[in-house]
């Protein structure tokens, strides 16, 4: 494989930018240092801006005013590579085998935005670009994103556009093109239960005392109501029922209930009623455990009764849930059940809101076609139970949500050893870049 | 204080017979060796007896047939002194405060088993006892007694007898006599919940699978009515109800429940509806969890699904639940209500049944006027919550309930800093035995 397109990657997935580590501090400038070149080479005005964390590459091509601007978002940085010794080639070291690049970040996120800034370059290099590009490319998306709102506000006119476009997420099936149209967003609260001063001997207080594990359990199962629903009042008053359409393309979906349960490893699935395991997941808000804890923990028997319980909940919210609300309304449901003899403290921890696209827009429509036109199969649709906190930013300071063009194979093994990229899917890419372009280019200006 | 009584105590609390740690093992055997010298000054033929673990003392009186036998049972090893900074004296060097002496074992259990030895002493130098007593005295109490079952079985016609007595309760309030006459049994079990093969993303699959942490806490919720009776069928099927005066000795003892209240340290009690606290401590059964834990427990947020839950609980019983019965029960409950998507796995612990011994009956008068004579009140007729799996086997083996004569004040401080026994206690106790002893005897033996 000589394409030299093919040995940009290699480079690219070769330095390893761990943003999570500080030992890779330098790495994570020289790998800046190197996409502000290859931008460059790609005919693009590149800059690398400071933050307080770690720098944002911007580049643009040659502004025409009488064109549409589209930004593209992407991230250098990629995931710790540990646990080392379960890679069948060295993270860093990056090699192809069977079709695929294997490498830290192959597919997360460098593969797929270097896709995008190829397809750029060759239209450029063609004088066939017919939008205005900027590319938004962060260095702390696998911590968080700390920095890019304020960056984000700070660069409000610079980064003024007309679209968004993201290629980070997943595709439904191996070769099948994909539009992700709406995330869940997260509201996280911890709740403490306290009870007596001390753990007590459950034999000598048992049966007089309240015992916090025991409120923790209760108020945990008041969540829910038998059928799976979230049984806080008012829970789903703000929730944007699924249209038609939207339960059809979930039926259409290559991703079946059953693949997700071979997934998750469950001999069954679970949840809400009146909704497949796809829907659950994309469309239906949740209230879920994350972790407990109370009293003895050990080997074998410790008779006491606890002085203390926990419980960490996060909520995965839809469209047009507000997490301010929901956390709100969550911690009247709790109050107001806390059993007698205990004492509740409620910490409200971060959240985001959801994410929505009508995919049914021109710009969603215009996807949509690039998709079908580069893969030859009509898109998915769908719909994605994670939380991308960024896109909430992004269309509340740019205002406009992303268009999120799936690349990544479902066996991507993202943020896990053999993370790949398929070449198909790179080589797919630089090809749906420059048909999105060409497609968005043609929507008249609003 | 000159008195060769409590000298014989100080000697006694000085030797740090720690049975569960095995740097004090040369201890032990030198505390065995001490009591049985002391056993054989007393007028007593003592033995040491060997077991797998640490030695039992075994001592009888001159055995006269036409007399009564009473067993009286103690232990001589103690609870570790940790934490040692927390102790105004060192607590293997005696110390006389307050009219208390200060140190590990004064009260748990040396002070009250001595206070019987030198009152058997003091009637076998007046020639004057008038059963025949035999003294069983473990080194093995505080470890859960591993040994003691099995030595009774191979000694149980050299320790037959016609009434047991011990001092190793406490007392409902200071310097209030005090005749126990129910502890609770105990059966413990683990319930493991699993679900899927490792802890996912929650925002990937969450509400599409089944979580372990909610399911443990349904499960939990469902132990329990609203009105804080166990909810398992057939649970209370056994349970000897209290009769009235049982209901009235109840309401009479010196412990309140707002002395409950303030030794758990919290700011109401709770539990079964129709019962006051002194009451379900003592003659209600219980569900407690002790400990749970499920996914992540750490700082801060970490949204996973957790792969599995568990938690512990202990069934405290009473007279005439059936460990087995209740943990078959509990298992048929839980498994009945294991909701969709997980499995549970059930594990049965250690178990042991309720004592009662019917404070009516010749044996109970006859303590009842003993204490009412050394201690010039009523005595308070209690029910403990606690479990002495013992006294099950000494039952089981010899026949008879024990007769549990308090010496312990209620701020005694067993197994803490500080641990001390009122010399008055001690004093009162050697009274006790000799009045005990006189009282017993005089009951036609059956």
């Amino acid at each position: 494989m000589n394409d030299p397109r093919l040995n940009h990657l290699l480079e690219f997935v070769g330095i390893p930018s761990v943003s999570a580590q500080s030992c890779h501090a330098g790495d994570m400038d020289r790998c800046a240092s190197w996409l502000f070149q290859l931008l460059k080479t790609q005919g693009l005005d590149a800059r690398i801006e400071k933050t307080p964390g770690h720098p944002v590459v911007l580049a643009r091509s040659p502004r025409d005013a009488s064109k549409r601007t589209i930004l593209i978002y992407g991230h250098y940085d990629v995931q710790p590579a540990e646990p080392l010794d379960q890679w069948t080639s060295p993270p860093f070291e990056p090699e192809i085998r069977d079709g695929r690049v294997f490498g830290r970040g192959a597919t997360d996120n460098k593969g797929q935005i270097l896709a995008h800034i190829l397809g750029v370059g060759e239209a450029l290099a063609a004088n066939a670009l017919p939008v205005n590009v900027v590319f938004l490319i962060e260095g702390e998306e696998e911590v968080g994103s700390p920095h890019l709102a304020a960056f984000l506000e700070s660069h409000r006119e610079e980064l003024a556009c007309d679209a968004i476009a993201i290629s980070d997420t997943g595709m439904a099936a191996d070769g099948h093109p994909t539009l992700s149209y709406a995330l869940r967003g997260i509201a996280a609260m911890e709740v403490r239960v306290t009870g007596p001063a001390r753990d007590l001997h459950s034999g000598i207080y048992g049966g007089a005392v309240a015992n916090p594990a025991t409120a923790a359990a209760r108020l945990i199962a008041s969540l829910h109501d038998p059928d799976g629903r979230v049984a806080i009042p008012g829970f789903y008053n703000d929730v944007q029922p699924m249209e038609d359409w939207e339960r059809e393309a979930a039926a259409a979906s290559p991703l079946k209930d059953s693949d997700i349960a071979a997934q998750a490893g469950v001999h069954e699935l679970a949840g809400e009623a009146g909704y497949s395991a796809v829907e659950r997941i994309g469309a239906r808000p949740t209230a879920e455990v994350n972790g407990l804890g109370s009293g003895y923990q050990g080997e074998g028997t410790k008779t006491v009764l606890p002085a203390e319980a926990f419980f960490k909940l996060t909520f995965r919210l839809v469209a047009n849930q507000k997490p301010s609300d929901i956390l709100a309304k969550a911690r009247r449901h709790l109050e107001a059940r806390c059993p007698r003899g205990v004492r509740l403290e409620i910490t409200e921890g971060h959240s985001g809101e959801a994410f929505f696209l009508d995919p049914r827009s021109p710009d969603g429509l215009a996807a949509q076609a690039a998709l079908e036109e580069v893969f030859g199969k009509k898109p998915a649709l769908t719909r994605e139970g994670g939380s991308i906190p960024i896109l909430t930013d992004l269309q509340r300071i740019l205002g406009h949500p992303a268009l999120l063009l799936a690349l990544a194979s479902p066996d991507c093994r993202a943020h896990a050893p053999d993370e790949n990229f398929p070449v198909a899917n790179f080589l797919a890419g630089i090809r749906l870049n420059r048909v999105l372009m060409k497609n968005l280019a043609s929507i008249s200006v609003s």
